[in-house]
């Protein structure tokens, strides 16, 4: 291919919403173009890599005995509706009308046809196990989509769907398809963890998530120098036993104004009711936190969480829990809807199902029956000291909310966790029964008894790998791809506009595609410096650039390695052998 | 691949919705599978026939110079607003919201998108001539979505544009497009043919149709024995000289009771009023048709066609040319509106931009200035004789919208006319500056001047190309595909359950695969006797069978011709030598 002919512009500048490395480049470099937000279009180069991305995973697909599909991305309401799904994606998902009024949706996963056309085509346990697969488009209406094809509205995913007689068969299935995606993640190149995931929306008892390790990753995840790694909506925490409470002190409310944050109430209480042991710390005291959660059917619920001061609400780690409920702000009229709230000074005296506010009220694990707290009095200006848990207030429950914090224990007892930052690349789950229950998938058995069906689903985000290559392997100068998933095997420069350099970059042209290598030749001429070439070179970045310039004429040309910057001249009678090697 | 775990099954009954040949076996052999109207998922054995019919088109489509790039189905508004497709395309949009409210709509085809693109990355006459192209899934919400895969509301299409700085790069551009579809529609193997067409809605000066002779088709074309083939709606009429009116007697009206059809007319003017030179024919007669249009704005427009009563309105001719405008029947209330037309009896005086009703009076070409018509005289029960066209009466136009029947004559001279139908297979067009001029794509030319660029656009109808290579080969039987389309080169049968026998298939299975072979192999025992076996192989259509029988003791195995039927014993030997040739 020719740079004179190639559908490309790079740019000198980053794009005014790129926020992260590989949307900025792959902007730049002229690989995806945006058209929307969350929507984008691939741009020959870009198009070469999402190709080869997606040839990787349909050979390890394949390899592990998967069958392809494909499936429409238009689908009918009906089977979203038999599962629940249709409401529960809440505004995630595309919903339109058909010319007769039919409600129809653009498919953000396909649990559900596949179901159903294993339904129609399958009967007998002896169909079974069966792995399919597609590599398809697939829509979800973001909220917030960001950093170009990293997290889009419209992307492509590879999802398959295991389907198994028994629980032994979904947990083969389960492994075949998890080391499937050791395989196709080992050759993508980035370095990535295998963590605990919660199920979420999907439903189903287990599920891993493989994270490409990044900094600009969305997802938090935490590990242990013992091997323990979960995706951070996935940490359980450790509860501290119980504690005897006989002998604490009764629970006793005092005058702390002004104390509305957590900051100013430690300093407070030391100033005024000093510790003997140590001085209050933020850890001492019992937040109270208010969030209004939005089901699927539009109503809004308040929900209070209870916990420690020292730490905040994990966003993402409460929608999990409260999925597929959304969460939005407890603002001031609801606070107007509860006069028995006095802000900042919310105590769970009025908090709870049984409470004259009636709203739930869920603690954190470390409110353990006997701890003691420091928290909101229920009046303006005053927080009630030494109330236990267990005696003086009982929640209604325990929510997993509260943020993990590097030096937490790690659940499983393997030491102090450690966080970094993923891209999530693939998620798998053992969905169990519920599509098949839902949707009456039913084989017969060997014993001539209908059972119903018990099914994994498997994704990787095909799209969003490219950008988490991208996001792994550059530089401040551009792109660096791996061999792999280059769009070219080599970017082949003409430098000088002499004749006979010209000619002997058409001669390494000709050769080099002739010996069955993929070349980008950037023949430009006309005012394009080398300097340009270089610089442009660099931001697409192919793994090998060949160089011909002044040499040529003495039968040399430099060959550079992108990734390290070696530069080499190499005889043209060792050029192949080179580039080969 | 092995039956037992080809996730398949072959039905033995025509769905109940199927019409046509190809729809029947596709769904019957199980390569595709209804999810909605007009909405198929592609099972394995579909998937891989359309994989191959991909990268038929995909090579010509690079051999011609033409470069791969991807863009979303999920679209904006805006750019379709700018050349009024978001209107024009009326009730065949798929439309929806996003989460914020914004409009979107899923991309019936592309021409603003490339447009957009081209306009942001491009800005030189140097950067020109271009042609990209993209295969990928397309939308548009049919009225009637019929026959399975050939004419689907989610299809697969590859769409190209051209863009070119003057109109004789866009000739050279469409031409080369066009020896690359002859190209991809040779590989493809069907009959085809190259017709004349109209540009709808999609504009444009020039257009022609790839259209796959069969009888199935939808669309009717037209052929000459001098060469001339065009789609009936792009017929011209061959128009007859005007005639001298002089000494042509004066119109009257006559009584022709009881003669709302142009049968019982012709009866009552030969019984009552005799020509005497020859018999009335319906040719004689003036046949004045009402219809609504609606408009995509939604405004009904009533329109008049006169035409001769022995043609009839060809709807498809007639959409042709009102389209945007839909065509609605004229009803018992829009009579109810014109008290002036009397139904069975409606004459040209009732009718025109200038009568009294107000309604537009389109006639065919052939009413030209002179012709003499009997034709309702808008009173009941009484027709007008000898009522001349420019004398009598003058239309507000003419229109295209009669029926075009074997015998017309070419509109080239070329010879009389034979109809013959057709599957639309691909559509090209010289688009010109329509699209250019509404979203503002302009490029410096030589001397420095910006320019409009002018634009073809280039369908192929990809995931249809499945359906009618199907309609074209297939026998009662089953399907019969050709070599380059077929699922598998070699259907492998185990015909018996003997160990030997069973060994021996195994046997021929690896050495075919190891020969490079892609096998299907029915390896079914159990209860799966030979006869079903074959069966399955004539529906799935795979070229050469091979079966292992009785035979192979003796070193002999059957190799079938599924299109030809023919049988022959082959020594085991001489088996991939046979399969090779």
């Amino acid at each position: 291919m020719r740079m004179t002919r190639l559908f490309l512009r790079t740019l000198r500048d980053d794009p005014a919403d790129a926020e992260v490395p590989s949307h900025k480049l792959l902007v730049r470099a002229g690989y995806v173009r945006r058209v929307a937000p969350g929507i984008y279009s691939w741009l020959p180069l870009g198009l070469k890599v999402l190709g080869k991305v997606e040839a990787i995973v349909r050979e390890e697909m394949d390899a592990m005995g998967a069958q392809e599909v494909r499936f429409p991305a238009l689908l009918p309401r009906e089977p979203y509706e038999a599962t629940g799904r249709w409401d529960d994606y809440g505004p995630n998902l595309f919903r339109l009308k058909d010319r007769k009024g039919n409600d129809m949706l653009l498919g953000p996963t396909h649990e559900e046809l596949f179901t159903l056309t294993v339904k129609d085509l399958y009967s007998s346990y002896k169909d079974l196990p069966l792995s399919i697969y597609q590599i398809q488009t697939k829509y979800r209406d973001e909220a917030r989509p960001r950093a170009g094809i990293l997290r889009g509205r419209e992307f492509i995913m590879k999802d398959s769907y295991s389907f198994d007689v028994d629980d032994a068969g979904l947990v083969a299935s389960y492994q075949a398809h998890r080391d499937a995606y050791v395989r196709i993640f080992d050759r993508l190149g980035f370095e990535y963890v295998i963590v605990h995931a919660t199920s979420g929306a999907m439903g189903g008892s287990a599920s891993e998530e493989f994270l490409a390790v990044s900094e600009t990753g969305e997802d938090t995840f935490v590990r242990s120098p013992g091997g323990y790694a979960a995706n951070v909506e996935a940490v359980t925490t450790v509860v501290p036993y119980a504690i005897a409470f006989e002998g604490t002190p009764a629970a006793h409310a005092e005058q702390t104004p002004d104390t509305p944050t957590i900051d100013t109430l430690v300093d407070h209480l030391n100033a005024a009711f000093p510790r003997d042991d140590r001085p209050w710390q933020a850890s001492d005291t019992l937040k109270n936190v208010l969030v209004i959660l939005r089901h699927p059917d539009g109503t809004r619920e308040p929900l209070a969480i209870g916990l420690p001061g020292d730490r905040e609400v994990d966003a993402k780690r409460l929608e999990a829990q409260v999925a597929p409920a959304e969460i939005e702000p407890f603002e001031a009229n609801d606070f107007a809807a509860h006069p028995g709230l006095v802000k900042g000074y919310i105590g769970p005296g009025a908090l709870g199902a049984e409470s004259a506010t009636g709203i739930r009220y869920l603690t954190d694990p470390r409110v353990v029956e006997g701890s003691r707290w420091v928290t909101g009095a229920d009046v303006q200006g005053s927080h009630v000291i030494d109330l236990v848990a267990g005696r003086d207030f009982t929640a209604d429950g325990t929510i997993e909310a509260a943020e993990v914090r590097a030096g937490d224990p790690a659940p499983d007892g393997s030491g102090p966790l450690e966080l970094a930052r993923g891209i999530e690349m693939g998620h798998i789950f053992q969905l169990g029964r519920k599509y098949a229950e839902a949707l009456d998938l039913r084989v017969l058995d060997e014993n001539g008894k209908l059972v119903t069906v018990t099914m994994g689903s498997y994704g990787v985000g095909v799209s969003r790998a490219v950008a988490a290559v991208a996001e792994y392997a550059h530089d401040d100068a551009g792109l660096v791809w791996p061999k792999e998933l280059a769009p070219f095997d080599v970017h082949l420069i003409v430098a000088g506009k002499d004749e006979t350099v010209v000619a002997g970059a058409e001669q390494v042209y000709d050769e080099l595609i002739g010996a069955g290598f993929d070349v980008l030749f950037d023949d430009r001429l006309g005012k394009t410096s080398p300097g340009v070439k270089f610089k442009d070179a660099e931001l697409i970045g192919v793994p090998t650039i060949v160089v011909v310039g002044k040499g040529f004429v003495d039968g040399v040309v430099e060959v550079k390695d992108r990734a390290t910057g070696e530069r080499e001249d190499v005889a043209l009678a060792d050029l192949l052998a080179k580039l080969r090697d």
